[in-house]
């Protein structure tokens, strides 16, 4: 597919608004009981945001010509367990954060008993979208990898423990190579996990093009993270939706304070190249993906 | 299969065991990073308990004839979507319980956000194993609705729903059939799903079979609920593990506080009458559930 940056654009929309009407479908009734509970999960996933996982989920089976109805429930799914994680990771004893995306974080919402719930009942509802979705016409095998991919990086070796990882390293000094890893396990492993679910919806996909998308997605997870740190320190508050130099002020590693801001620019740019190199396998089919790759370390929020 | 009341003894000790087993191949080395989240992991899923929802997998499968390497898995996962629920349930902002199982709670113990991660990682844990283990020989589709059936139960319409009702409830005057719909969302959605996840590895299974064995579930599932209220009143601290009265304390609504505590222990004689009832299409293969129901009401601890 040839697209220009306009047409770039109105893909992004169009899949922003394709994913929140998902969202909206899956998401539990709010006049139906626990109600308060149900209002916390559509709060907190139903907020502005940018939808950036969903966005490579649909992307990804674009460029493999995928039908974007058989991947629906992999941008809903992946978009929830984000959305869990951004609730408990503002918890008071976690990152207490009064704000997110601009608007009060669940817990100060609601209360942190119904944040805590909230969080929970998202990642089983993320579970049952990819176990019951009738519009994943993939076989039985591969939704259930699916799950296996989806369960591990949710877990103590994936997110979960890279916010232990984040927890335990504030206020600590870490060189580079521990910082990486912190990132690719948080930021990254779910965004890589995105597109691998996405690519587990095709068939006929090779070996080497799988290698292709995953090397491309780990480069992108981790750009994406490197461009949030540099916009910490750079962006303004307004349209971070968070308070710029919240890293800085509790005092947590980030690329600039590690490598500084000027290698943190080129470490973005160096990613997004290596991004694009990985796709070169692809032809145009891929340009939607490029696109993200350059949006993910130009975006300005 | 004939069993005395020794022979049952034993029955549920080779469970437990065989559980504990399981559970602990599956839990993450304590030793790998993040160090303590693992520890939390495993301290709150190994610490001391009866293993009631484990137990329940293996006789239903041994009623069914199932061999027990079959449903290790499915006895693991709930275990620890249990184990998680406890963590989760012990938080400050939740019950805010200092004591489990007669040893410090997960939070006291480590802190707070690790206990918060630690019972994240579980529920994942949880799903990573029905979609991984190996052992289980079952269809992907027979897998896919397991996973369908839990994350159901552990979604907000499940237990993290009873767990928001129960929270609602404090300090609030209940009818028996509110206090009844909290506990079945509450203990009794996992013992019902414990009991059809391990049925649904049977190929052979008459919908009348199911039927039966799901009304036993619903029976024992509230019946051990209402015993555990009782507990609360006439039991002692040492073998309760946790402080007797502490529901009372909290202004918890419980069955004794509802109706009684003559008529809550004429509930658990007729909720287990029910149950026997219910088995009654089965013969001597289903002992072990009949035995089990019968120890749910008469437990001292």
């Amino acid at each position: 597919m040839k697209i220009d940056s306009e047409g770039f654009e109105s893909l992004l929309k169009k899949y922003q608004l394709r994913a929140e009407k998902t969202l909206n479908q899956w998401l539990p009734d709010e006049q139906v009981n626990p109600v308060e509970l149900h209002q916390a999960m559509r709060y907190s996933v139903l907020a502005p945001g940018k939808r950036v996982r969903p966005i490579l989920v649909y992307a990804t089976a674009s460029t493999l010509g995928l039908g974007l109805q058989l991947v629906d429930g992999i941008a809903a799914a992946v978009e929830i367990i984000h959305a869990y994680s951004l609730i408990h990771d503002d918890l008071p004893a976690m990152d207490n954060d009064d704000l997110r995306r601009g608007r009060p974080t669940c817990h100060r919402k609601f209360d942190e008993a119904t944040a805590i719930l909230a969080g929970d009942a998202l990642q089983a509802l993320a579970f049952y979208i990819l176990s019951h979705d009738d519009n994943m016409t993939h076989s039985s095998k591969a939704r259930l990898k699916m799950i296996e991919k989806l369960s591990l990086f949710s877990g103590s070796r994936g997110m979960a423990g890279g916010q232990a990882i984040d927890l335990e390293s504030v206020g600590k000094t870490l060189n580079i190579a521990e910082l990486e890893t912190m990132h690719i396990h948080k930021t990254g492993a779910l965004i890589r996990t995105c597109i691998q679910l996405s690519a587990l919806s095709s068939k006929q996909l090779g070996a080497d093009q799988l290698r292709a998308l995953d090397t491309y997605a780990k480069c992108v997870g981790l750009s994406f993270q490197v461009q949030d740190d540099i916009l910490d320190v750079v962006g303004d508050t307004s349209t971070l939706g968070k308070p710029q130099g919240s890293d800085i002020e509790r005092n947590k590693p980030t690329f600039p304070s590690v490598i500084g801001l000027d290698a943190s620019r080129e470490k973005a740019r160096e990613l997004h190249h290596k991004a694009l190199d990985a796709l070169s396998i692809f032809g145009e089919e891929a340009e939607i993906l490029r696109y993200i790759s350059a949006w993910f370390v130009e975006r300005t929020h």
